[in-house]
């Protein structure tokens, strides 16, 4: 467990980012299937966990799980479970990220949340509830997973096509049987050679009110 | 409907953002109670919601609906669905957005997903399906909902704590029953005097594992 208490808020946090930021995160930003042929070390692993484990969940209830798959063999293990359109994309990645949620949470509660000593009992026997908040959060996460890793300079493949009772099978399974797999994220460095057109997107008044 | 598909790869997209950047986003920002009294403008929640609706979902099904609750009248009709110690918090803040997810957003498969004629139809029908791919990826954007405020130069407050079910009746009732609320975030300028230390995170090994 880390302390992260003593983290100076940011003094300009008030100034938006500037445009190569914004491209960088959002605009200028794609989803890529191909990678060119370098790898990912491990620092900018743990550097890219590290961000995503400060993003605000409920309660810091934090259920995401990470399983990186670096190597070749660990990648093949995956494969079984994927859609057949996704078994290309995946054996090529220099790294595969499994991002599950942890429906046990809530027994870290007490070091993550102290102040409420009832945190952890809130979920204890509520299978709808744990299995909700587990699932919005870690899902929250997941998208501060991918800006972040955009934010460091890799780019990503997230990836649903592909059975998670049998990844939770290969992976968890009896060693782990309380996480679950939510989605997974190729990572690396994409080949824009390969990129098809963005799809559109919703209007803002397709998917907005002003109340 | 908004089409992205010119807009150009960012090219320094492989450098890291700088650290100011990272601690604006992640390691210098901070959840919010209590606010400045500054107004958010409009423009900003239209740049926001635009950021956000770039961001990858699952066959590009972008099923995050956003309610802005910009003034007192709005945010008035939220207080009774929520848990006590969050009236307060919302009263308060410039401006409250609700996170929703639309669980009929396959309709909009066939313009926002052109190339794959069956997208539409793999979900009419399929109830769990599409309620965990709306949450799923509702969720997600909500993730990006969060950096991208910050990346505006905003302060964010979301909040799980509250009434699902009596939010919908009030905001959506019977005009688009088919909108789920997922969580609420008040946006503005927080005031910092008022934060208590942040919390601790899981490690590294305790949260992910290299393969």
């Amino acid at each position: 467990m880390t302390t992260l208490s003593t983290a100076p808020l940011a003094e300009e946090r008030h100034t938006p980012l500037d445009d190569c930021a914004l491209n960088q995160l959002f605009f200028g930003a794609r989803t890529f299937s191909y990678w060119q042929d370098r790898p990912v070390d491990d620092g900018k692993l743990r550097h890219l966990a590290e961000l995503v484990s400060l993003g605000p969940t409920s309660m810091n209830c934090n259920p995401l799980r990470i399983y990186f798959l670096r190597t070749a063999e660990a990648r093949e293990q995956l494969l079984p479970a994927l859609k057949e359109g996704n078994v290309e994309k995946v054996s090529q990645a220099p790294v595969t990220a499994i991002l599950a949620y942890d429906r046990r949470f809530y027994d870290h509660l007490p070091t993550l949340f102290p102040h409420n000593k009832d945190a952890r009992s809130l979920f204890v026997g509520n299978e709808p509830l744990r299995e909700e908040t587990a699932f919005r959060n870690g899902s929250l996460q997941g998208g501060y997973f991918i800006l972040a890793a955009r934010a460091l300079g890799l780019d990503c493949g997230p990836i649903s096509g592909f059975d998670n009772d049998k990844v939770d099978q290969i992976f968890f399974g009896t060693e782990n049987p309380h996480l679950r797999s939510n989605f997974i994220c190729n990572l690396g460095y994409g080949d824009e050679t390969k990129l098809h057109p963005r799809g559109p997107r919703l209007s803002f008044d397709e998917s907005c009110r002003l109340l």
